[in-house]
């Protein structure tokens, strides 16, 4: 499932700021509802979006009832490098589901997985880890499986920063999801992740209820407990792979609604995009450009960038975004601040 | 997809109206946001549930986030008898496929669709049901779709009332959908029939709106149109039968939330006022019974009303309602007026 979206393209684009934008939004206003911006055409054109469609009277106005926007999760609004941070949850699960089925303790995946070799990790092939995902994240309840993630969300630790996942949401973006809900717009996730599994934070880290959360959805299955409760149990079956073309597709299982914005980072995300794009009036779309190593990383390939299994960003993806008037983010250039903890 | 909810099971419920509970809810109140309804324990038990609900700092008091009641379509919020109203509209969809394939003319069932003998499509297996859903309901885009059935719903009429089919909601049903939501919960409709089907009408039908209808799911499929803009094909791809045990499965998969009330009826609404009741807190269960030939109609086989392969209220459902405390709603009895049309 995750697997699918591990080819992505990056883009740089530079954006020259030019002084005359950065006053025209009035630098140091005070109620700047994107602080964490730097002025230039990037914030300029999401400040004059959310001006054109929520002025009623207007030719490019939108009814508040139609006011959706989504967000790509993994490397759109928190970091994924330099692995998945689901994927991450999937390798340490690992232990405690060759516990339950010691035979797998000398099969592969499982095998290398145990063995703790990084390296050897980190060359498994897409297969092998699917093979992995789907161990990990079926055969529980639906509680059962909420309960685990949120247990394992409190303790692990991205090493980089030695700090909780959910800390490692961009600021940006967590400020551009609550202007677009001050503004009338309803936020969502449209992620190649598990669904069952954003939602178990997304409400507390975004803002965004479980209902808002589109994902790659698994099966789950109606039957009942030892006790005769009723229970859904997770189904190593795939009903929606909430990548590529599976993203438009989601959002019309999930939504019904065509988006007004999107925003995305990858290869996987240039189909939401282009639905969104292809819809009349004003459409904003965007793509999170990782060119700051710095302060978080840098990879692409495209612009010279290093190229990466995580997140990639083609230079086909480089040249539609161009073609088609998609806006790109340089976390280096319109970035002013990439993490809350940051001083 | 409809065809799997034919097995409903009906109960009567005879609900002695204590003249007290009358007075208690305070019968010539202006304000009475169930006027539709005769007093009694059914309107009883739902005004206490929304006060208990939404009284902040009493014991069942429901975050508004939380607040979740899921509705039954067919027969819960509106008319399917003879048949089902999406099955009328694949029916009467039959010719334009046949134009289009006319290999189709002498194949059954497409054959005795077009003869028009109206015995013998009321015969049809549930196999050659399913193959007439199919084959009108896939292979054109979403938007086309949408425009269809918007068109077949401004010419075709109910032939027993000679009115659109979206006039033949039920009035006290409706009037409960705005209680709830002027009490701040989310109305959801969790339904047999086709979710993109249903989604048409809703909004503008039961104020709800896309993104909170749950039907049976067809696969779409992302793809580029001759002029080269993305659109979504509808594929004869099942991707949830949102029946039986599909309902709890749909409202996990679209909702995330186990809602606190429930409303159906029949033996396909079964699972979800099961998987409603298992949650902790205040929960509402309740189901329509079709007790009213002279307004409505009547079906069973429960109670000794008439067998009915749509909308089947079985004995099993009669006597697993009694057991975990569901209500039943008597048309006969509960409610003062069925349709917004009668004087």
């Amino acid at each position: 499932m995750l697997a699918r979206f591990s080819r992505f393209l990056t883009l740089v684009v530079v954006l020259a700021v030019a002084p005359s934008a950065g006053r025209a939004l009035g630098q140091p206003n005070t109620t700047d509802p994107l602080p964490s911006w730097n002025d230039g055409p990037v914030k300029n054109a999401i400040l004059t979006f959310v001006r054109e469609t929520t002025q009623p009277g207007t030719a490019k106005f939108v009814p508040a009832e139609d006011r959706v926007v989504t967000f790509d999760q993994d490397g759109t609004l928190w970091v994924e490098h330099p692995m998945y941070t689901q994927v991450v949850y999937c390798l340490d699960r690992v232990p405690a589901v060759v516990k339950q089925k010691p035979e797998l303790k000398d099969v592969e995946p499982f095998k290398t997985v145990l063995s703790g070799d990084e390296e050897a990790i980190a060359k498994l092939p897409m297969k092998d880890l699917e093979e992995i995902l789907a161990a990990t994240l079926t055969g529980m309840t639906t509680e059962e499986f909420k309960a685990d993630v949120k247990a394992w969300l409190r303790t692990a630790r991205h090493r980089r920063w030695n700090r909780p996942y959910t800390e490692l949401t961009y600021q940006p973006m967590l400020e551009l999801l609550t202007y677009f809900r001050s503004s009338g717009f309803k936020t969502y996730i449209v992620t190649g992740g598990g669904q069952d599994f954003v939602r178990v934070y997304a409400e507390k880290v975004y803002g965004i209820p479980p209902e808002q959360v589109v994902g790659t959805m698994g099966g789950v299955k109606y039957g009942y407990g030892r006790d005769g409760r009723p229970e859904l149990t997770k189904e190593p079956k795939l009903l929606l792979n909430d990548n590529n073309g599976g993203k438009p597709e989601g959002i019309h299982l999930m939504i019904g609604r065509r988006p007004y914005a999107a925003f995305g980072n990858s290869t996987g995300d240039r189909e939401m995009l282009e639905y969104t794009g292809a819809g009349d009036g004003a459409r904003l779309m965007m793509l999170v450009l990782h060119d700051d190593a710095t302060r978080e990383y840098a990879y692409g390939p495209a612009q010279g960038l290093p190229d990466s299994k995580v997140g990639t960003f083609t230079l086909g993806l480089y040249d539609e975004a161009k073609q088609r008037g998609w806006s790109v983010i340089s976390i280096k250039n319109d970035w002013k601040r990439v993490f809350a903890f940051e001083k």
